[in-house]
């Protein structure tokens, strides 16, 4: 591939490209088709590639614009999702045997909002089966492997999205972040991904798994690409009565805003124990970098996090066997081990246990509030490890499972668990090559704050334009 | 006590006398303590008399009327309420020993709305212990006797409010319906209750039960009252955020209505079954009465209510649980052994059928609603039976005491699960003089119907006007 590759272009770069037919929809849907049949055999990042109808509505596109009919501003952008968000008529597996032939009947808000600025179908991306599993591993379409290292994780649950995004094969892909799977995978891939403040954007017509705790967020290469798709998305849905009423910001105008005085919160325990020396370091060159570009740089104290990491995995997992209750009856032979295990495991959870879980958020949201009531953002690691290998990971229902699966996820849940927004950008690289992102987490509802720090920061900085060499 | 007793006037009545100076606040006070003085002996229906703080705030709501200062439509008008409803500065004992000597900090929203309206504070009244039991009995502080017949339960929880209506202590009082603790105490006593329709008044400062289910209503001679207290209370409340924000219908507007018109629907199975005689009798008697005077009965076949019931109870019982879960394990033995139990049994519930039950309620609603699409409302029983006496219904934490409790409130519940209004209202007499009374239940956030048909029925009838002999 030449560095012109317009596959490599943001996803900024090619909306503007193409408005300005600089380039044709075919040609930027036609490089990413190049590139997914190249990466495919290696990776598995696609559940389902349909070039044959994505060059068709490019070529649909094309024609559009030059009768001068633009349906937005993403006229004629291929892009691809994590296979849990319905489009009518089009097959959404939700990385499941269950669901395996099921063809949607409805088209998911989100996506909705997405084809409305005028977007092209290229597919459907890989993801962990129901959503349930940090890893990318998928007992039944098998695991993702990483663009950087094919024999290491991608992190999930949306791992088709980080792999497709960092191996530049889709220019951006909704993911969604219900204990963590929007910022695994951007950081194990080393893309950016924003998870969203429960309530911003609308999560009618997409897979379900706990109702509390699920968000609708894209992965993407940058924090501005990320804004323009949050602003197109985000915004009051009749067909989902959680959404806020709010106005919504213009978060491509925050990008445009400074380091300069921004306060970013380290904080002082918890998200910087047990970790990897090299997301120690990370971690240590990431602040100082931001302290040079005129970021000031506090240590904050947060309450005790590990209350929030297990009140969360407690909401989750019963909201996610109430999803499956009837499916776990009836068919549980067609889960994947560990799917079906975690499930289970949710069956001896007492009520009381759950409605305290449920009832704590407010008090712990507000502790929290307080606690961070001095910065613009925290900044903490997204994992404590870089990628880990697939073998190693694979895990599967072994009693050991959840520990593995708790120590990756360990530094997300708590901001699920919140319902607030956090920002996963690229911030470094390890030894091994592998990617390292780190995580901005803020007020609910503010993610204006979080784009405009991570958009700074790659104007700064160049890690989220590297790519990995085809696998 | 002569007939010209100020107080056997109705709400509306005695409010309207003293805005236009025909009665002073303290002429309506004395009436209401002299009354109170008499019953209470007999009946223990207050938890607190207040009648020095409620004759000075008499005396001062007199003279500021005399300035022309008057506060509202209630102006002068001393009420007593259940005693759960915080106000700031008084104890508020939840009817418990836990709360036996709590001082309240706050006060509470649907209280704050009536005072502001202009009302004087007689005292509060006794209620089961903390709103949990629909009998009528309490460990701690005894059972509250039935004004028609002192040996017989009032019903609860609302068994104060019940019974203080109906002897003519007070003019109106709040109860709450969780599982029908207005409506209980409205048909054992003979007067009229509201179950209103969750989110339509707030329940910020009022004890919580259950999150789901609780309702804030009052209990009055009349229909008429009824409205009038619900127009003033209803409506958004930035304190409760399940408070709805649409518009307040005129509610003494509705009950001007007619019979005329309206179609009434009897349910074809569930509540017309295993009625005690003489329920049975009352209903026929109404459907009569109702097709004179201009209404169309019909037969209705609804949804399974036995279902509705049963998860009613469910949430009712976690919910409950979880409120209570501190104390529960700090003070267990400062429960009455029928609360106690009743709140330990939640603990087994598993987070799953919390879940189904939590979650079921939209499917239900939605059944159910279009099920009635054809009536203006249903009229059914409140309860198979009338009072039972407080000996046979004094089961304790004895094992049938589940039985006995389902027995009584299997009608109420469903209505309480769909978060449906419902007015109760009296439509007859035992042959032992004990009163009966049915409910009338309908669509959400359409109380104005319920009241528009309850006000038509007491014009046409005189069963709301009866008064036990002074105990």
């Amino acid at each position: 591939m030449s560095s012109s590759d317009p596959a490599l272009l943001t996803l900024t770069e090619v909306a503007a490209a193409l408005a300005a037919k600089k380039l044709s929809s075919r040609e930027v849907t036609q490089a990413c088709l190049d590139r997914i049949a190249v990466a495919q055999p290696k990776l598995n990042v696609f559940m389902s590639i349909e070039a044959d109808s994505a060059l068709a509505a490019a070529d649909a596109a094309d024609a559009a614009l030059a009768r001068g009919d633009s349906k937005g501003v993403l006229h004629g952008v291929p892009l691809a999702h994590k296979d849990m968000y319905y489009e009518a008529g089009h097959v959404v597996t939700c990385g499941s045997k269950i669901r395996k032939d099921y063809v949607a009947t409805t088209t998911s808000t989100a996506l909705q909002r997405l084809k409305d600025a005028g977007t092209v179908r290229l597919g459907s991306l890989q993801m962990s089966e129901f959503a349930y599993g940090p890893t990318g591993h998928n007992a039944h379409y098998g695991a993702v492997g990483n663009p950087w290292s094919p024999a290491h994780i991608t992190g999930g649950s949306s791992s088709g999205s980080g792999a497709a995004v960092a191996a530049r094969l889709t220019f951006a892909a909704l993911g969604s972040d219900t204990g963590g799977s929007i910022r695994m995978p951007a950081h194990f891939c080393g893309v950016t991904g924003l998870k969203t403040t429960v309530g911003l954007i609308s999560r009618a017509g997409a897979m379900p798994l706990s109702q509390s705790l699920d968000t609708v967020g894209p992965l993407a290469q940058t924090a501005e690409d990320c804004a323009l798709l949050t602003g197109l998305m985000a915004g009051v849905d009749p067909a989902d009565p959680t959404t806020s009423t709010r106005a919504v910001p213009d978060y491509l105008a925050a990008t445009r805003g400074s380091l300069q005085g921004m306060t970013i919160g380290i904080p002082s325990a918890f998200y910087v124990e047990d970790l990897d020396a090299e997301v120690a370091r990370v971690l240590d060159e990431t602040k100082a970098t931001l302290a040079r570009e005129g970021a000031r740089v506090v240590e904050v104290t947060l309450p005790e996090q590990r209350q929030l990491t297990a009140a969360s995995q407690l909401v989750l997992a019963v909201e996610a066997a109430g999803f499956h209750a009837q499916w776990m009856r009836e068919r549980p032979q067609d889960y994947g081990p560990q799917v079906l295990m975690r499930l289970q495991n949710a069956l001896g959870v007492p009520a009381l246990s759950y409605l305290e879980a449920l009832r704590w958020r407010g008090v712990a949201l507000a502790e929290f509030v307080a606690a961070i009531a001095g910065v613009d953002a925290v900044l903490a690691p997204v994992s404590p490890v870089p990628a880990p290998t697939i073998e190693e990971s694979d895990v599967g229902n072994s009693l050991n499972a959840e520990a593995v699966i708790q120590r990756l996820t360990r530094f997300t849940r708590p901001i699920n668990y919140l319902g607030l927004p956090a920002l996963a950008v690229p911030c470094g690289f390890a030894a091994s090559g592998l990617p390292i992102g780190l995580q901005l987490f803020g007020r609910a509802f503010d993610e204006a704050t979080l784009l405009r720090i991570g958009a700074a920061w790659q104007r700064a900085t160049d890690f989220h334009t590297k790519v990995p060499e085809p696998a």
